[in-house]
């Protein structure tokens, strides 16, 4: 892609309205525009990381044999009725009346209508377990929507939901989004530590929120620092390795301020281990049970005949939220460097380009086109700005690796500079070798 | 994939509801389930359909140098206001107030939104011309949804839109998408035909709508026969090529209903020529020169320093209603067959099963983890129904390909069946090659 065909709105200033990091960042790099308060369009840049994003998402959840379909984003209220959230949930959802006056709602959550589909569907206990998921926008009327993408109204969600014949199997379901999970976040390049949580207006019993440090974020977490260390590489999606897993990740004390108890947490943590800071919350497992089979009466028939309440549970990614807080994750002295997984491109190549010398512009356009031609998905800055300009560009679109062509002479060579590292001088061959390598580990 | 864990309610009696065939396969065959009047959740079989043709729809948007980009679902009501279409739109816009009493809409198209992000974004000629698109859910609150996904309330579109200098490089950008849109349905299997359109309440005077063959359409269409033996495959995407290639389609009359003007087609067909015939719709472009540009203030600084509006086009392609569209002009005599670019499996496995003798299932399991080994997506059908009750099934699946696992003793060689077709003796090497090829072939 050359940068002048683009469409990147880039900004100059610092927006007044963009508090946090994230927000300025993505605002600045032209990769959001808000189009209402707490609303916004994904720029191509910006959708380009989303996308990403979700694919990764995506793939891991279809790892552990959970199948994508698609709810609507407008719901009836009947069902909201029958599980008797319609009432509690408050002003946060976005209520509607259609032109023949029917109750409506646009999905802040997807409990009840994907309880709705299981029950008409599934009649049998051969059926179970199940395990069914949605990447698809939600809208929460928030009454103050700020930091961005962060906290904003309308954002795109995961959200899987485990179907099982009883707790015990429904706890080999909960496990198995537990491993996707820290799956996911790693191939994000996020460490998010898996943190036991209140359950909130889902309900339930059982429940884990994971967390990655930012100072920006919104939640104070209380813990052992060790459980940052914990090696998830050696575990497999097995049920027993998944459940060791766990085991190691429940011997530390880690939990948000809701569950926080300053006994607990002097009795648990020796003094030195105690790490208390601040995180974002990225993702979100509920074991609840029958919580909304009993009251939508979603029933399967046992081997013996006997009908049972289907146990479910929910687990949930903020898949546009993330984008917010790898940034958040990411960015310190005004430098971006996305994670190569999610990288809106591989590769820069930042020329100085002279007027009275075309020269360079030729030897960028060459080296373009060899990366182009060996699937190297390049961004090509063909504009005239000086090179300082372009350095201070480059720094906010994160693009990970660079390809300089300044006025050293160095023959044959390239210069080959990580964001935010060090420069090397390689053979074009080399970097294509190097960039196909860095690809193949993601 | 094994048939017993994929989540696709089949139906064994035709709903009474569903009128019409693509309505009726895809209720039956599990693809969709209405979730309240004309809005429905698209389950695994019918969303992984969808999810390829809104790729190939992807694939070539960005063939022609469109860019993607995501715009909100929500929108605010002040930009219609500006553009003078929030009134005239009418019911079939679903409004919204949101907490706050703001007045919002849930967009059923994006004309003014992405104008309003163009004027905020670009200043110069030099960054035209710009090709942006996005692949968005939208609302019609239609008064009587029916037919299924072809008309609901809740549909995926794709809307590209075009922005331009003068109306001779706006006419450019029409061509280019022309030349996507004949591309992206032959790559669905389908006849498109462009045929010209009145614009409608887009407004505008240049506009075609894109028209496949199928009894069940709602338009009427007029043309002569031999518009449908046009040959793209000569053509390429440059700026003169494509010029021909709409050349020769406008040179043979094709006009729905509301163009239609009997003389006109008696003077202009000979008699054996005329084919009159009804047909879908999917896919519409508009071009409107500065309709909206010029009530939303939209303008650039040319190169003498004086300031133009844009002048922009606007192309849909419903995505959803493809999936129904598809149907309509593929499924007969109750078979139905997927375009092999967006079956949802490649093949099927079709065992009969027998209690006392596992030999079948071990063949069978055999067989699916060689073709998956080989990235081959193969769905196996491990359920203990008889045979004849698979065939009908699959028969509503429409897997292009199935190897069929019955009683005949034919050594090493496997029965291989075209859904719609003949059966070949081959053997499973043969099979992997074929399958292979077929794909290349997409």
């Amino acid at each position: 892609m050359y940068l002048s065909k683009l469409f990147v709105p880039l900004l100059k200033e610092i927006p007044s309205e963009a508090k946090i990091k994230s927000h300025q960042l993505m605002l600045r790099s032209g990769m959001i525009r808000q189009s209402s308060t707490g609303i916004y369009s994904w720029l191509p840049l910006g959708y380009k990381i989303m996308k990403k994003i979700e694919q990764i998402v995506r793939e891991e959840q279809n790892k552990i044999g959970a199948q994508e379909l698609l709810m609507p984003t407008i719901q009836s209220a009947e069902i909201w009725k029958e599980s008797g959230r319609y009432e509690d949930y408050g002003e946060e959802m976005l209520r509607i009346k259609d032109r023949q006056g029917k109750e409506m709602l646009y999905g802040p959550t997807n409990e009840e209508l994907i309880t709705e589909i299981f029950r008409a569907s599934v009649k049998s206990y051969k059926s179970l377990p199940q395990l069914l998921y949605h990447i698809q926008w939600k809208f929460r009327d928030e009454l103050r929507p700020r930091f961005g993408v962060m906290r904003c109204k309308e954002f795109l969600m995961k959200d899987a939901y485990s179907f099982d014949l009883s707790d015990t199997e429904a706890t080999i379901s909960y496990n198995k989004m537990f491993f996707a999970y820290l799956q996911t976040f790693k191939r994000l390049g996020l460490t998010a530590i898996p943190m036991a949580a209140d359950t909130g207006p889902i309900g339930g019993d059982l429940s884990h929120e994971f967390v990655i440090l930012a100072e920006t974020g919104e939640s104070r977490i209380y813990s052992d620092k060790r459980i940052f260390d914990l090696d998830i590489s050696k575990h497999s999606s097995e049920d027993n390795s998944i459940k060791e897993l766990r085991k190691k990740y429940d011997s530390f004390y880690a939990v948000t301020d809701d569950k926080f108890r300053k006994e607990d947490f002097e009795t648990k943590v020796e003094k030195k281990h105690q790490l208390v800071t601040k995180g974002i919350e990225v993702g979100h497992i509920f074991y609840f049970g029958d919580k909304y089979s009993k009251p939508l009466k979603c029933k399967v028939d046992l081997k013996d005949g006997r009908k049972v309440n289907v146990k479910m549970g929910s687990y949930g990614i903020g898949v546009s939220r993330l984008v917010g807080a790898i940034i958040e994750a990411k960015f310190t002295d005004n430098v971006m460097r996305w994670p190569e997984s999610v990288a809106p491109f591989e590769v820069a190549i930042i020329p100085s380009l002279q007027k009275n010398d075309k020269s360079i512009y030729a030897k960028a356009e060459t080296i373009y086109k060899f990366l182009k031609k060996n699937n190297i998905d390049v961004l090509f800055d063909d504009t005239d700005e000086h090179l300082s300009a372009k350095f201070k560009k480059f720094d906010l679109i994160g693009i990970p690796y660079q390809i300089i062509l300044g006025f050293k002479d160095i023959g044959d060579k390239l210069e080959f500079k990580e964001v935010t590292g060090k420069t090397e001088t390689m053979s074009l061959e080399e970097i294509k070798k190097k960039l196909v390598n860095k690809r193949n580990l993601n």
